[in-house]
């Protein structure tokens, strides 16, 4: 079990601060801000490798553990992000057994899989034996996001090495037949979501989730998810901004822009 | 008169948007909030040249004008500023006539003053007519933010080539011997801040102000300022993190942290 | 039909700058010479995701759309240049319908195709109805470069969410044998690049297309191809100088180094 | 034979400077202490592509010739490093024949490979008839560090346009069961590294090696390796401090941390 | 008394790491060998301000206090750095009361100084109540590097506000005759350092040195100084490079270059 | 006599490359076009001096003495500058003999100046005996360019460490009452020009000037001048690409816009 794997048996609920926009002070200030988890998200953020980098050793001496989302299950990609040092990794799109054991096979170490070795900078912030507490510690999260990967769930759950799920309920909804949103409303999203924490928990693994609200955490940790999103740094950003500038103006807040 | 000279004569009241974080993606997303004018500030901002000459490129072509608080009375980085061809330039710290002589000199081509020539990006934005231009259609505003830029005022005013004025309400507070904060509460500084609007528009000057909250912006345009500034992006990202992690946690909000 | 298909079905010919240098600065230089397009090459420019994010911020509020051209048929790096906000995604190598359908998979949002929904930026810039617009607003073109797409062209042509071809002749050029150049001599290349923009039409497809010299983009928009790139930035900007210096030298031009 | 080959066939051994810092700086200060060759790390080095650049722009006039190794066997990205200019590629995880003919596809211009052409800074620097000489020019080597590919080696290097072998001994060691390291002591895996230099040289091709230290260097200049790595760049650097800083308090020098 | 005044008065003595690589990488890799005090060098380092703050977001969260030495007696980037967050600055040349007087104005808050208030990453990471804190946390240092300084020792540690001294020796070699060198072996200059931390201490300052080797820290220790600094980055990087290479060429070490 | 002024002494004359655009890539296109002299500029240009420290990295190993000139007669980005290994250093607005003491302070090392000691990267690229040899091996160039420093230019000359002098048209044009121009017409601008190459060459100085065109190059070569630079690359790119564009659309080349 990783380390969070072990705080999420504790029945811990982690708040996840989501980084999108590319800048290690912005990273810098979420991170101060009490967030129990954080992650830079290089897919849908606006942030590559080598800004994620910098933003990571500004995040990583804090308290909070810091994990990536990478832009695709590429081994590439995933190789050079967990040498970085991140905690975890969240892959976008696992929807067959397949693709859980690539992921796997480029996360994990031999002989569980084949991910190459030179951890550059995690050895120097996860400590010289990184090699052999790297396949337990490292959290690897599959993203559960379309119809298929709610059809192959149990077989992508029995993957080994495969710590658990982050679902995307955008891309869920999207791939479901309705409009994406982080805050589904049709019942048979919600239903699939629900799903997916049930028996992520039966077959012993973590859930995550991505969420548009506040209020929309609390729900999520009461189906049973360990950990959940919020919305993006910059989509806050935004609606601080524009909710600020309409009270001066004392006009009403616009609808916030921007993922 | 410069053009925002001339837009404060028409009545309006601008709300200026202050950007301390150094990126391009909070600029744009600042910048398109709706305010009506953007400042890069370079003295207390995390933001040096290179990094404000990007985000201006950025701003430059939405429709808020762009100025500048530059980090010092300084000709170097004056020059480099106004020749990236910024709208505007606030100075901090013009306490005496002599300070202001030499903004202006900083800041206006001869026969006024004597900015170097060279202005590689101003002339492709502002056409290349720009030196022509450039001494009517800049603003300079002295910050006044002493008790010493107090007692001097109307001899700073009076030194031609200075627009207008911007006051920092937290240095004139500690320099007057209270607290400083961007919303003083004390008689003494709030009797000062009103008087500065009041004898700088009967120069038939601009003035602008720093502000704590869309609250006192409304007061400083009743009590006759022309524009105002709201916090800093920094502070009110801060803010819209520390709100949306207490509402997940249903904690009150801490007391922000950051200027 | 996306909104430059629309505007090419008018008739309209555009002249596309082109981007190879990781330059916000050279990158507003060239977008305000009055270019009808302006494409970034993430391929054979030297540019990353990261430098073509902020130079596409400082060229998005000018008159001309901005696309990308992406470094490979990836999905990774697709759906990050997607979400950056770019009107329009040119992908190399496009040699058979499942390249194709690759390539219209990672582009356009579901039921057509499984883009990934998080367009962070997209939003800001397009608006937030962009879960409905991006399947029809984003232009996507094919590069035909190569023997065995001239042999599928029509198949790739047929494929839905594909708006259009781009024709790269150096590389068509090698693949057929002859050397690579941007202004191919050899009949046989010459008749190719003359039979994609017929086929290319005939399937109610735009063709794009890059070129050597301002007569070869003439001679291209005569043979029915809508736009047309003219070399690149660095190269033109190569030339500029060596002629330049040969002036002072009085000396004979070199050949231009550089692509 | 590309330069490489040639040198390395009158018997040079040439030692390899490491670079997995992202800083022009150290990369500079490597360069200039008298390496043979230079690489720069993009797979386990902190390294992308724009940073890469910037570094080789520096460290190329001086007299080493620059070599990438490149994070993954992918075209886009083998592409983009190639047009940078470098001297040669080395490609991790050539396990099989088919791995080593998809790197010459990606390689090598055609009709040897079906490389891109757009040599944009390859051009500038290496003259205007890149086009003809790169397929000879450029070097590119088989990372072998697996069983598998141990038993794949001779059809490994017998795929045309594959100039040679680089072994990484930590992998390869991972690969047999045994901890990974750079200085290997497992019978197994010495015969085995011994053994791919004995077989590359009977092909005909160079090999290439990863190193611990500067004896073990020395021993694989031995056993027939035509160069060799040592350390990285940021190991030596974070040894040298610690052994400084052991001088000054007079402790024993502590093990060395990070790759 | 700030921090660091506080501990030196224990008897404690402090290795500082100087930096001047402009570089996260290797700042952090400095800051986690076990140093008690950092320096970024913002002077003779290849560091300006907005490298230096990247540099201090990763070092700060570790446990050795951060501060800068800054360019210059300038008030600009005194105050920008300042308010990055540092925890002690050290100006060089102070070699007037006067200049003391104008380092004191620029690093102190009012009553005692003049220094601007605007501290955006101080409050974050020193907490809200900076303000108060501030004249006694942060460590102000001048450095004493010139004869005239010599003279006018006791006068510019008489000023208030100024908490010690930093020893330049290739300075004060320079400035009194000798060939620069961060080890001299002049008489005269060795008397004169030694006097420089007697008089310090004699007036309840602490006092600083940089240093050429382990040796000479302990030598400076022993006559009373506080911390010490160890070269820099960059000369022990090059140091280490060129040791390790003359080992596999079984060559002496060439001296090493850089200062 | 400094290389640059042993060069000249022999009757050379010298293009000089001007570099505005803050870019290792252009700044490379531009070095390797055959220039003589390169010259980074940090004042107009949009350049500071991290991005000019790259650019110098870049282009120093090639055959072109690079210099810098610098934003401002200010000490600390003098120093700076220097450091970083500059073989030379143009000063704006230096029009007294004041300013040219003070430039020579800041430039020299003891006795002759007050340059402080800490060479950091200079020492690695011109050697470990920089210290005696920096004095005479580095050129610095005051800029003449008001009706001020004409008046004051035989005592400017007189001063000792100010190897020559270096025109600024457009400041001298302005300075006279005419519009700005880096090709003057009027009759007194030009006399002052050709009688500052006179006096600075009867003085034993060398002399440089920036031109408009490549036809006042070679008028001013004529005159005496030892040295002449040509527009910018900005200007230089954005002619060239004007031109070009024009070509496509067989319209007139319009006027080109910036510095
Ligand atoms: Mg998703
Ligand atoms: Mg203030
Ligand atoms: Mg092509
Ligand atoms: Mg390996
Ligand atoms: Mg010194
Ligand atoms: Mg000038």
């Amino acid at each position: 079990m990783t380390p969070l794997h072990q705080l999420f048996a504790t029945g811990t609920k982690a708040v996840n601060g989501w980084c999108a926009i590319p800048s290690p002070i912005t990273a810098e200030i979420m991170a101060r801000q009490g967030f129990d988890l954080m992650t830079i998200d290089l897919q849908h953020g606006l942030i590559d490798y080598q800004s994620a980098l910098t933003m990571l050793q500004v995040m990583q001496p804090l308290p909070a553990p810091v994990m990536a989302r990478v832009p695709w299950n590429e081994p590439g990609i995933i190789a050079k992000t967990l040498d970085a040092g991140f905690a975890g990794l969240i892959c976008p799109m696992i929807n067959t057994p397949d693709d859980a054991k690539r992921l796997m096979q480029a996360t994990r170490y031999a002989p569980l899989g084949a991910r190459s070795f030179g951890p550059t900078r995690a050895n120097l912030v996860h400590g010289a034996n990184y090699a052999q507490t790297a396949n337990t510690a490292v959290s690897v999260f599959a993203m559960i996001e379309t119809r298929e990967a709610l059809g192959n769930l149990d077989a992508i759950l029995a993957v080994e090495g495969i710590d658990g799920v982050y679902v995307g309920p955008s891309d869920l909804a999207l791939s479901m037949g309705y409009q994406p949103t982080l805050e589904p409303t049709a019942t048979e999203v919600l239903d699939a979501i629900a799903e997916i924490a049930t028996r992520a928990k039966a077959a012993g693994r973590c859930a995550g989730i991505h969420t548009g609200s506040p209020e929309m955490i609390r729900r999520m940790f009461a189906q049973g998810y360990d950990f959940a999103s919020l919305l993006t740094d910059a989509r806050m950003f935004a609606s601080a901004i524009a909710t600020q500038l309409a009270a001066v103006k004392q006009t009403s807040v616009e609808t916030v822009k921007g993922y």
